[in-house]
């Protein structure tokens, strides 16, 4: 297991790549698709054979949910990784069954909190790649890290 | 069911409100948290009290899931809801076991698509609120809707 990361370890520049992928199943996209996105290219191969789609294609947000578990298992932030908001979110191409998908974070830039005097804000885009190196998904995230204790 | 929209059925400052809410269950928020946001506040009441959240809390990628499930319910564009991209995300407040969500969605803008002839673009801000009234989600998104075929 990685170390735990405090604020003042980011840097600009620095880079985070996930280990492994994340396979993605005809049967995870089907269920995430009943559950929070039930439309035809979402949950049936022929229904969405006559889509925008052409054929079956994991939901945009469960693309999402899937990069959320590669970058909390990618950069371990002291407490847990919490979101302070998204600022881009763009799907470049659909994700299939059977893709693998792994992820690439770069930290764009570090501030101290307004609100939150004990955490700082980490501004990261992260591009999400299938098992062909094709850009599926980029994002632009913010996420708090807590200030090292002070001793 | 609603009529299906087409990209000229769309107008600045048209509003979509959801009918009924969705109900998260403590089994919800664990699920996901397992699958796709394994932190401990995601997954256990007791860890999560240690917690930023102070408590058992929805991941911020569940509540975004559950808005998609309503957005889809609420604004039926023909052929289906094709993502454009997302502009902005926030996270206000954190969703609770037993909350009930809800969203307002407000049409900002139109414009033909550059790429696509056939499509155009809307640009849509969602508030999703809890049973409370109280704003737990901000988001703007794009989506893509088919111009009404010629005869």
């Amino acid at each position: 297991m990685a170390q735990e990361l405090y604020f003042e370890d980011f840097y600009i520049g620095q880079k985070f790549t996930s280990i492994g992928g994340a396979k993605v199943t005809a049967e995870e996209i089907k269920e995430f698709g009943q559950k929070y996105d039930p439309q035809p290219f979402h949950l049936d191969e022929a229904a969405g054979e006559g889509s925008f789609f052409k054929g079956l294609a994991a939901s945009g947000w469960l693309t999402a949910a899937i990069v959320m578990r590669l970058r909390v298992q990618t950069i371990q932030v002291a407490g847990g990784m919490i979101g302070a908001g998204v600022e881009e979110l763009r799907w470049i191409q659909p994700v299939r069954p059977g893709d693998t998908l792994r992820i690439e974070s770069e930290v764009l830039g570090i501030r101290h909190s307004q609100n939150r005097p004990e955490f700082g804000v980490v501004r990261t885009r992260t591009m999400t790649y299938n098992q062909r190196d094709e850009p599926v998904m980029r994002g632009v995230v913010n996420f708090l890290a807590p200030l090292k204790p002070k001793r």
